[in-house]
C-alpha cells in the first residue's frame, strides 16, 4: 500500500488523515482489506502502535470496520457516497463520536436469531404470501403484534385494528392526510414530525411541557387531534403524570378528538414504574403507534398503527391498494421472531445494555461535571444534560469542534411554542447513548462531560 | 368436524358451500388443518371423491391451501379479512380462476435460494447496515444492480445513478412530484399509474398505440416528460419499433425532455429478439425503472430508478432523508441473490415456465376459438385475446359469471385518448397466465376459450 505522509506533524494524526483521504477519494473501495498493523508499520517506518491507533480512530469515525478474524476493512458506502460519508455531518465537521439521539446499537442486532426466523417463516409461508399481499399487513404479523402489545404495553386490540406501515413517519403522514385540521402537539418534539404535519396543512398548537410531561389540561378548544409521547416525553424524558393521562382521555371522550400515541421507546424503562400504553385506557379514542426503529433496527422499516375500529378503513384507503411498502417477507420473519420469544429476549438484553450505558453517562457526568443535572434518564436511549440559559450554543460549538455529534434541546422546541410559566429548562444537550461503538463510548463521555462543565461555568 | 349439510342439491356443491361458510364465518382459523378426505367422507356419509373434489375447488378458489406432506389447511388471511377474502372480487362474484394480469407465479418463489442469500448477507453485513441507512439504497445492492442491468438489459449506469425504491409506483410518484407539468403517455396503460400522475397534477397527453407501440413521432410540443413501456407495450404487448425508439430519444435530446422507461417485464422475452433498454441509447435523457414485482415477487416491495446524473439529488430530496422505505436487509439479500447467480437462474427458469404457459394459452385458443387472434405473446406474463367491436363487455360478463377473473383491454385505455387512424383493436381480453395454480390452469384456459369463442360469434 502506497501512502505519502507529510514529513511534519504528529505521526498518528498524519497517518489517520492519509487513510481518510484514501477512502474519501474512492481509491480504496468499500470492503477492501487493510494491511495488518505490522506490515503497514514496516512499510512506513512507524511504530506498530501508531498504526493501531490510527486504525482505531478510523473505526470509531466509521471509515473502517473491524471484525474479529477478518481484520480491518474499508466500510461499505463511505467511499461511494462521497460527500455523504456518514462520518461527516452536513455542517462539515468531522465526527469522531456520534451521540445523536434516535438510534439503537447497530452492533447488537441479533443476526443469528433473525436469520433463523427468516428461514423458518420462509419455509412455512403459504403460497399467497409471495403474491401482491394485503396493504393492511400480513395476518401472521398482526396476530403476533396484537399479542405482544397487549402483554408488553397493555394495548387492547385485535389483529383487525392493526395496520402495518414502514415506520412512525409513514404512519403519521397517513393520519395527517386524514385529519389535516388543528393538532395539539407537545412544545418539544422531532422537527421532522413537525414538518410532516406542516406538509399536510395541519395547524399546530404546542402544549407547554414540564417535568410531568405535556400540559394536557391546556388543550385548546379548536384542536381535533393530540400528538403525545406519554411514556417518555421526547426529548425531555418526562413521564406523563397520571392526572394528565386522564385529562387527555377525558378531552378525547368529551370532544370526539383523537389521540396519537407515539410509543417510540416504550420497551426501554429502567425504573420500577413501567408505563402502560395510553391506548389501553381508551382504545376507541387513541391511535397507538410503534415501530422496530428503536427496539431492533431502523433498517427493517417496519412499524404499526393500532387504530380504533372506525379508522381502519379510512387509513387503508389513504395507504392505497398497491403501495403496501413493508416487505411481506420481513413481516413474516418478525411474526416468527415475536412468537418464538426472540423479540422479548432481545428487548430484555438491550434494556440491560442501555441501562448500563445510561449509568455510565450519569456517573461520568457526576464525576466530571457535578454541577450539571442529567434528566430524562428513567427510560429510553437518550438523556438531557441541562445547561444554564445562554450556554447551549457555545457548548454545542465546542462539542462539535471536538468531534462530538449531538443536538441541543432548543432545536427540538416547536417554533410556534410560546413561553409558559413553570416550564422546564429551555437549554441543554440531548445525548444519545445507545449507538456509539463500545471502544469509543468512554472517551466520548469524558469529552462531553469536560466540554459541558467548562461551557456551563463560563459566563 | 361438525358440518350441517342441506339434504338436497348436488353433494359436491353443497359440501363446498358448507366448507366456504366454515372459513368465511371465522369458525375455522387460518392454518387450521382440515380432516383427511377419508375421515370427513366417513363422517358425512359421502363418497371420498366428493370430498376430494370439494377440497380441490376450495383450493382453486383460495380458501384452502394444500401442501405436499402437510395435508389441506385453511388459508391464512381469508377468515380474518372477512369480506376481503382474496377469492371474492370487489364486484362480489366468486373467483375460481384468476387470470388477472400483473402477477408472477407465487408458487415458484425460490424459497431455499432466497433464504440462503438472506442468511449469508446477514452474516456478512457491516455493523452500519443495522443503523438508519442511506435513502438511496444499500451500496451493495446498487453495485449488484448496476452490473446486472448492464448485462441483462443493456443499461449504462454506475451505482451512483441508482435509487432503490419500493416498486414502480413509488418511483413514478417521486418523478411526478418533480415534474408536475405535461407528460406524454401511451394511450394504453395501467389506470393505477394514470391515477398517480393525476394526483400529482400532471396534464396527460395520450399517444396512439398500434402494432409497433406508441407513436413517438406524435409527441405534442408541450410535453416535457414521456412515459413509455418500450420493451413490451402494456398491455397491448407491442415491441416499440426501432425508428420510434430513435424518435423518442431524438425528441428528448432536441427538447431537453425526459423519458421514463417502465421496464416492467423486460426479462421475459420469448422470441429471438431481445429488446435492450432504451436507457442504453441515451443515459442522460432516460430514467430506467424496474422492480422485482414481476421477476421475483411483489411481496418484497423492491424496485429501482436508474437516473441521469442531474436527477439523482433531486429524487433523493423528494424521497426524504428518513423514509427510505425498502428494508435494508432485503436489499442486502437481493444483492447476494444477484451476485451469486441465483437471480439469473430464477429468471431463466421462469422464462421457460411462462413460455410454456403462453404456448398452452395459444394452443387451447387455436383449438377452441380458432377465429380469435392472440397478440402480445412475444414476451411477458400476459397476452391479449382480440375481440370484435361491441363484444368485450358481454364476454367479460359471461367470463366473470363462470368464475374467471380477468380484465378487458378497454379498461386500460387512457380516458383522455382520442380515436386515431390505423390504431390497433380497441376491445379484447387481457389474460394473465403466470399466476394460476397448475391444477386450475388447463380448465381456466378451456373455459376462457369457449366463452370468448361463443361471445365473439354472437352478434
Amino acid at each position: 500500500m502506497h501512502l505519502d505522509l507529510p514529513a511534519d506533524g504528529p505521526r498518528r494524526g498524519v497517518l489517520a488523515e492519509a487513510l481518510r483521504e484514501g477512502v474519501r477519494s474512492g481509491r480504496w473501495g468499500g470492503g477492501m482489506r487493510m494491511p495488518a498493523y505490522r506490515s503497514l508499520a514496516a512499510d512506513l517506518g512507524l511504530a506498530r502502535s501508531v498504526v493501531a491507533d490510527a486504525y482505531a480512530e478510523l473505526v470509531a469515525e466509521g471509515w473502517f470496520v473491524a471484525r474479529q478474524g477478518s481484520g480491518t476493512r474499508v466500510a461499505e458506502g463511505v467511499a461511494a457516497a462521497g460527500a455523504q460519508a456518514p462520518a461527516v455531518r452536513a455542517g462539515g465537521e468531522r465526527v469522531a463520536y456520534d451521540l445523536l439521539q434516535g438510534k439503537p446499537d447497530p452492533a447488537s442486532f441479533p443476526r443469528a436469531a433473525w436469520a433463523a426466523s427468516a428461514r423458518r417463516s420462509l419455509a412455512a409461508a403459504p403460497t399467497e404470501a409471495f403474491g401482491p399481499g394485503d396493504p393492511q399487513g400480513r395476518p401472521e404479523l398482526r396476530r403476533a403484534l396484537a399479542g405482544y402489545l397487549a402483554r408488553a404495553r397493555g394495548v387492547r386490540c385485535g389483529p383487525e385494528n392493526i395496520v402495518v406501515c414502514s415506520g412512525f413517519a409513514n404512519g403519521l403522514r397517513l393520519l395527517a392526510s386524514l385529519r389535516p385540521r388543528d393538532w395539539a402537539v407537545e412544545a418539544y418534539g422531532l422537527p421532522f414530525h413537525h414538518g410532516i404535519l406542516d406538509a399536510a396543512g395541519v395547524r399546530p398548537h404546542p402544549l407547554p411541557v414540564d417535568e410531568d410531561g405535556a400540559r394536557t389540561e391546556e388543550i385548546p378548544a379548536r384542536a381535533r387531534t393530540l400528538l403525545l409521547t406519554p411514556a417518555h416525553q421526547f426529548p425531555t424524558g418526562a413521564r406523563l403524570l397520571p392526572a394528565r393521562r386522564a385529562a387527555a382521555v377525558e378531552w378525547a371522550r368529551a370532544t370526539g378528538g383523537l389521540i396519537v400515541e407515539d410509543d417510540y421507546d416504550g420497551e426501554f424503562r429502567y425504573d420500577r414504574k413501567p408505563v402502560g400504553a395510553l391506548q389501553g385506557l381508551a382504545p376507541g379514542h387513541v391511535v397507538h403507534a410503534g415501530s422496530l426503529s428503536k427496539s431492533l433496527s431502523p433498517a427493517l422499516r417496519l412499524g404499526w398503527l393500532v387504530l380504533p375500529d372506525h379508522l381502519v378503513e379510512r387509513v387503508l384507503a389513504a395507504k392505497g391498494q398497491r403501495e403496501s411498502w413493508a416487505s411481506a417477507l420481513d413481516q413474516l420473519a418478525l411474526a416468527d421472531f415475536i412468537e418464538c420469544g426472540a423479540y422479548d429476549r432481545h428487548v430484555r438484553r438491550m434494556r440491560l445494555r442501555y441501562r448500563d450505558r445510561r449509568d455510565r453517562l450519569v456517573s461520568v457526568l457526576a464525576e466530571r461535571a457535578p454541577r450539571l443535572r442529567v434528566t430524562g434518564i428513567a427510560a429510553g436511549l437518550h438523556a438531557v444534560v441541562e445547561l444554564p440559559a445562554g450556554r447551549e450554543a457555545p457548548v454545542l460549538t465546542a462539542a462539535r469542534a471536538a468531534g462530538l455529534a449531538l443536538d441541543g434541546l432548543s432545536s427540538y422546541r416547536h417554533p410556534a411554542a410560546r413561553t409558559a410559566p413553570r416550564e422546564g429548562p429551555r437549554e441543554g444537550l440531548v445525548v444519545g447513548y445507545a449507538a456509539p461503538a463500545e471502544a469509543a463510548f468512554g472517551r466520548a463521555l469524558e469529552l462531553l462531560a469536560d466540554i459541558a462543565a467548562r461551557g456551563a461555568a463560563e459566563r
